[in-house]
């Protein structure tokens, strides 16, 4: 036997007891007549006693003992003279009688405390040692805790978890595919699932009526900071619904998980159209942990003052009490971060108003005081407040406002800790027009159904009435992150069939991918809708944290290696024959 | 709104009740004045009754109803005249006001119903609309609760559910892996998991303790019946425990997924060593729902019998009261079966014991048939029964007789419905010795720890020693099935090293393969084991069923392929160009 408690069970009421315990040593402190050392699992720390007077040859070993040794001590509980009030075990200490090292340790590359002092790369490729740090614990049981919780609410009404397969067939609309070349059937291959979308219809389709899955989904795409090649989604799909239906269920759902994990009771959850966060926000995410919604400053154009003249629109923020926080030359870096590529602004207007009344601004030879007081009083700017104005094409510009408002929200410290502010985004448009490649992409996806009322001009409406068709589509929406998205899907095969031809799909290619659903829709296909979760993300929000490989047990870095096992690895000249495949990569 | 109950909700209590359900139409019976509709759902079946003479154009449009139509009613919960016992909403019906179709069905090319007249491969294209009869909803809505059970179960002991990745690093060694081609490496390659071995040991490095994951898993094997390329496993592992401590947790397990879905209180799980199964049944998972323990006959050598005089081992089982059952024909027969190549036998011997105490064999002339009583007597034979005998070469003989025991226990019926008969087998070889290939092969897998009394041996011994080596494995059967398997794990670097040389890996090929193990042992690595449970297998068992594909939402046939959504598909010139990869296959 290993051990009788674990290293964060015993209290001052086992005092006495004859006690077993196993873990690794934290940290070790030889105090000359007696050598303290703190056992660690899981589960806590226990603080172990050698006394080198009355066990000199246990207290001479103990002393040997490194840092993050594995060890096994028999003793008794006993009462500690300087307790520890911030440990759970801090009232007591193990008398030890008998000590057995289970494994040596090497020195560990890095501290394994709550902040190391390892980099980045080292703790990927010792992710091992990287996982047994507090922070990673906790976040790595919180997402256990999280699902347990998801999977108990979506149970408690009646949701199925099915299995969808995950060697399935590839698309090629949308991200790029995974693909598994089958060595039964040369030549041709697997893809992995972006997602189960057309399985869950199935289901829905097969009488399945509730069906959620916590799933792995694939995406081979170039990795940014924060995506990784493989990620989790709480996967969900109901049938005979609205989408007001549905927006209930998953709100109950979310309000579940923050009460739940976090104590956290949340409102109800505001809904914004798509048309208004864009004209709001600028983004169809917005964060409304703060305000600062956007205003409308077209009355400036015909004054004179060409850049304006010459914009399609004129939008600013009203950064509250931020007129002496920020000195012309913090305005010239603000407007310098604007510039950035990344952003891409032409330039930043600012007009200050004064605590005193007055009004200072980068335009003012273009504009009367009275003019601008008279802008900053109709807009609600007070004193002290600064506006900051933007500039052009109307959806950049919002897209650059956004970036600025979320930006000065840092700033000015408008976040608070452990503020959450969900909201669904509705409305969306069904049909996004790519002027590079002449075509429409689906917003959402291809499955989205219209809403009822664009049904009909969706099936007979011409090239322009396809750009303004809406869709029965949704996002949730926490303090500035897409936390999940779905829509009510079409189970119409005609109405599919319209889609699939408007997305420039030939009919070939269209049924060759996804005749089984088409067909299926011939054989009695309920109303049905449904949402996806990004689980990773979630976890992440839900902790206030900004990336989701923290909550992720074996991620994979930005160039999709996974630094431990050091994967992808060659392949093998015998496995590429078995799957009549040759490699045309030069070799290294 | 669709619905304000389901189909398997209403009842007597409900009455006068206005009421909106959808469904699809099961069935439809005209009677004339009075039209019936059963509506489903996965909840149950509701009757709609049509009157023509109060409602004609209602009526007359439900008489136009096909079955699986979708379809959405209106109306008022009445008392049926004639009730229906077995229905548990036998006792009302659905006076309808309103019938709008939701959507039209073509008839369904086989019957969805308990039985229905469809062929597997038909059933298999069509599968979403197979998924709709009631027995495979039973069995996935079945599966998605022996998960719920399982998680919850393991919750309870302090378990921790990891996420290990699907795109890992492809080990030669096992099964072969699918693997997936990197595009942003070009010439490397991910693996699919064969299972989350090495990262559930690597999380109890990490000091977890205790991790389960229900999680897919993936082996690119030829296909024999009831295999498919991806399946499910309940993944298990634990951190400072013996087998003792394994085999008692998963023990609770198995007895709490019994009791909670199936109604069944298990007894204690008996245990038996891997050489006693293999002695008394040829088989490391007995099915132990009937005796037919084997018998050993060497005794019967000697006699001038050439075949058993020749014949390294001579073996048999009686099984009882059959001696009456089996004419000479049927003997014949049975040795004709036995005979098979899937067999193998060459011959079979029988005895039988005629109630009248008289004895008849095979080999008569060869044994007096005093000698002949006197063996049945000390075998436990009694008067009806037939002994059946093998000989050869000990392992293959056993083997062959283990097909006999099984194919009689069915014949005579021995295994009663409903009957569960599960036991441990334990104390496995560590290695076992593959002739052709000259080489040992790990018996459960290469991190398979063998028993503390033959380490010193494992790590000193010479090559004859090895054969005899014991691990700490263990296998959950129930039925005949092998349900689950675990091991304890070497946590030491350098038996793990030997461990790699006994299975001919070079020092190389070990560091690239499995180097993030190795060095993960040299930072304080706890003594640890685990198991793995066979997901799709034990919903199978637990409903005395034989096939996994049932327990699958979307499986693959044989030649792995999903027959609905037509895949593996032929790969894509521009998608293998972006791989760094060219196809070998010729065209078709």
């Amino acid at each position: 036997m290993y051990r009788s408690h674990n290293c964060g069970a015993l209290r001052i009421s086992d005092v006495n007891t004859s006690v077993t315990l196993s873990g690794w040593v934290q940290k070790s402190r030889d105090l000359g007549g007696m050598t303290f050392v703190d056992l660690r699992d899981r589960y806590g720390i226990t603080q172990l006693v050698f006394n080198m007077e009355t066990q000199e040859d246990l207290c001479l070993l103990a002393r040997k003992l490194g840092r993050e040794f594995v060890i096994k001590v028999e003793g008794i509980v006993r009462e500690r003279s300087s307790k520890n009030a911030n440990r759970a075990t801090g009232d007591i200490e193990i008398e030890v009688s008998k000590l057995d090292v289970l494994n040596a340790a090497q020195v560990p590359p890095f501290t394994i405390e709550e902040d190391t002092d390892g980099g980045e790369d080292i703790r990927m490729k010792y992710r091992y040692l990287d996982l047994r740090r507090g922070p990673l614990q906790r976040n790595i049981m919180f997402r256990s805790k999280l699902a347990i919780e998801t999977r108990k609410y979506l149970d408690s009404l009646s949701f199925v978890e099915v299995e969808t397969p995950v060697l399935i067939k590839s698309t090629p609309e949308g991200a790029r595919d995974f693909i598994v070349p089958s060595r039964m059937n040369p030549g041709q291959a697997y893809a992995l699932p972006q997602s189960p979308q057309t399985f869950k219809q199935i289901l829905m389709i097969s009488g399945y009526d509730r069906y959620f899955q916590i799933v792995k989904c694939f995406r081979d795409e170039d990795l940014r900071a924060d995506r990784q090649p493989e990620f989790t989604q709480i996967d969900c799909e109901m049938s005979f619904v609205t989408q007001e239906d549905i927006l209930n269920t998953f709100e109950g759902l979310t309000k579940h998980l923050f009460k739940t994990l976090k104590g956290i009771e949340l409102s109800d959850f505001p809904r914004m159209s798509y048309d208004d966060a864009m004209a709001q926000y600028g983004s169809d995410k917005p964060d409304l942990r703060f305000g600062m919604k956007f205003i409308d400053l077209n009355e400036m154009k015909g004054h004179d003052f060409p850049v304006f003249d010459n914009a399609e629109f004129v939008v600013g923020i009203n950064a509250e009490g931020a007129a002496d926080q920020f000195s012309n030359k913090d305005i010239k870096k603000l407007t310098e971060w604007m510039q950035r590529p990344q952003v891409g602004a032409k330039g930043l207007v600012y007009i200050k108003y004064g605590q005193d009344g007055s009004v200072k601004s980068s335009v003012g030879k273009f504009y009367s005081e009275e003019f601008l007081k008279g802008l900053l009083d109709a807009k609600g700017a007070k004193p002290g407040d600064m506006m900051l104005i933007l500039c052009g094409e109307t959806e950049k510009t919002r897209k650059q406002l956004n970036e600025l408002r979320l930006e000065m929200g840092n700033r000015l410290g408008l976040i608070k800790e452990g503020d959450f502010k969900p909201l669904w985004v509705v409305d969306f448009p069904l049909l996004e027009w790519d002027e590079e490649s002449e075509r429409f992409h689906a917003m959402h996806h291809p499955f989205t159904s219209p809403k009822k009322e664009d049904v009909e001009r969706m099936l007979n409406g011409d090239h322009e009435t396809m750009k303004a068709l809406r869709a029965d589509a949704y996002d949730l929406v926490i303090n500035g992150s897409e936390i999940g998205g779905g829509s009510i899907r079409i189970h119409d095969r005609d109405l599919q069939s319209r889609n699939f031809d408007l997305l420039g799909f030939t009919k070939t290619e269209a049924e060759e991918q996804f005749g089984f659903l088409l067909g299926a829709f011939e054989y009695g296909a309920p109303p049905h809708g449904g949402i996806a979760f990004g689980f990773d993300r979630l976890c992440a929000v839900l902790n206030n944290q900004s990336s989701i490989r923290d909550f992720i047990a074996f991620p994979k870095n930005n160039q999709g290696r996974d630094m431990m096992i050091d994967a992808p690895s060659r392949l093998d000249i015998q496995q590429l024959e078995d799957l009549a495949l040759e490699s045309t990569a030069s070799a290294d």
